[in-house]
């Protein structure tokens, strides 16, 4: 019997129940939201195979994914008490290639192999043990950034509200509960009840396909429109916060995540409506002064020329696909992180609550 | 033989070399930019059909396309010196009928009734080939706006120059040249060489579906954007002019154009970028004050839900769906029409450039 889905929806969690030693499940992120499938992953190649396309996606995700694939990988080879280290080393190897741009993919695995090296000369039973709550605590501490999120930002959504959001930053792209998602869920958890309009978000649709599939679960009112909307419903009054996630955070606030996300600040601003960025404080790069610094990926030409199989556009037309992009310190009214609300956002500001010497 | 393919591109033409009688010819655009495939409308059916499934779509060129298909009813009938009245009024009755709300249409068609009643006592033949050229004229008074408005608005698109646009206001929607792309069509002719940006328009894809489609096709550098990356063209330094089509402009200016337009206007505003909206008299109403008296059609959720057939987003998902947004006056820095460039957009200039009093 398959696992089924956890409540408060999780992508990846590990089910203990599964013969003989407990598999790696996750939300097959790939079909949603048509069909919701829960794959179980008892063998190294597909978890490698689930990171690799996307069926989990999210970097705090991707990261528990790995940490649980380790255990995948430790029961799937002989439990030999000897050789468990090799067994390891060549799983982490191996989980490192599937996704090579993915940092917490690396800082999960490495975490891995740091608790495993303390724990040489112990049996494999032993190990694995402490392994295995090792790959919880990774799962459990991010959770518990998720809330501590939702927490520091769930005052800003009262009831009647009209909140805006752009691409996923929901459950499915972290253990739980997520980062903007988290500040709503939240606020729905407080019983408020308020409006949230998704943006669907071209080209990979993470809006429509994730975020309106998870709010909708959730029993949260969520309305779906297109990127082009978000003027006309700020304009129409329909909208008076908007909170988004974010992929790297620069010391001074700069901040880089799904592109789309700058006009929406930039029509936030020009509308009066405050913009907020949820993040934990994981997702700060203090080492880089601002936002000219974090590269941006460019992506290939068939995500604009087709959507999910269909041609859209005319064979070998130019198109121009950033990732991301990165929306300047002025536009965020403030940062939500799990260390805080960051607000004004200054330099000073978010060393004080993030930097190496934060409480 | 089908008819070939006009150069310059034209959605709508009369083919007299089809026998008996020659045909309306017409580009499928519901199958555009996969299939390029010219339909021969030798019935009135299959003219009523291709308004109504929108393989003709586009103010004027639905209104060109409904005065060729009277003729394509009156050939199809019996020839009659003494009852060609009465299937002349049938023709355009039914004509009608095919899409309710689109104004060109009736005007076409009333055109087309008030030319035939002149024509009383006639014989079929002398009916007939008054009312072809009749129907002639529309197409040609329309390319000649169009030209016109390519005239008017072309020395705004400099060498080097980088254009942004928003849906199709192209040779597709107009009989030739269209509106927004005469400018470009005529700053192209001219030898200048820029490069268009091409939102793709959600939800219904005109930009990436249509406006791709002729730009590649005339030779013009286009690239294709999501909708969502019109702010980070514009702060990259990528894009110097904003042009998009019209369709409805209030007597001070503000201008009803496909979702989205007004959101791009903010952003062009933001980024110190003038916003132009290039339209033929015909499409102002100044009996209107302003954009607030300007109804906007809601459409349906599927567009929303789906793309081309294939489900983006969770069944049942609550959706806003405007088919247009109205960008007020003082965000347009120029209305490039027919009669010439209206700059600064105030009601004293349109009354002055397109009022009953103009020349």
């Amino acid at each position: 019997m398959p696992s089924p889905v956890q409540n408060p929806l999780r992508p990846v969690w590990w089910d203990a129940s599964i013969a003989p030693h407990g598999a790696l499940c996750l939300i097959d992120q790939t079909l949603l939201p048509t069909e919701t499938v829960v794959l179980t992953c008892r063998t190294l190649e597909s978890v490698w195979r689930a990171i690799k396309t996307l069926q989990v996606r999210g970097a705090p995700a991707i990261g528990v994914a790995a940490a649980y694939g380790v255990i995948v990988g430790l029961d799937e080879a002989s439990h030999d008490d000897r050789s468990w280290p090799d067994t390891l080393k060549k799983v982490c190897d191996h989980l490192a290639t599937s996704r090579p741009t993915a940092v917490n993919l690396f800082w999960a695995i490495d975490r891995m192999r740091k608790s495993a090296a303390g724990l040489r000369g112990q049996s494999w039973m032993t190990a694995r043990t402490a392994l295995l709550q090792e790959a919880h605590a990774i799962r459990d501490e991010d959770a518990a950034m998720c809330r501590a999120i939702g927490q520091a930002g769930q005052h800003l959504v009262k009831s009647g509200t009209g909140v805006l959001t752009h691409c996923n930053a929901g459950a499915l792209a972290t253990s739980e509960y997520g980062t903007a998602l988290a500040v709503m869920y939240t606020a729905h958890e407080a019983g408020r009840l308020f409006k949230v309009f998704v943006d669907e978000t071209r080209p990979l649709l993470q809006g429509s396909r994730l975020t309106a599939w998870e709010l909708q679960r959730a029993g949260i009112d969520a309305t779906l429109i297109c990127d082009n909307m978000a003027a006309v419903v700020m304009r129409e009054g329909r909208v008076q916060l908007v909170i988004t996630g974010a992929d790297r955070i620069a010391a001074n606030g700069d901040t880089a995540n799904k592109i789309g996300t700058y006009g929406v600040a930039v029509l936030a601003r020009a509308h009066g409506i405050p913009f907020y960025v949820a993040a934990p404080h994981t997702t700060f790069d203090l080492s880089i002064p601002d936002g000219k610094a974090i590269p941006i990926e460019l992506r290939g030409a068939d995500e604009l020329r087709s959507v999910r199989g269909q041609s859209t556009a005319p064979a070998g037309i130019p198109v121009y696909n950033p990732a991301f992009d990165v929306t300047p310190a002025q536009y965020i009214a403030g940062l939500i992180t799990d260390k805080g609300l960051i607000t004004p956002v200054t330099p000073e500001n978010i060393r004080r609550t993030i930097g190496p010497l934060a409480v």
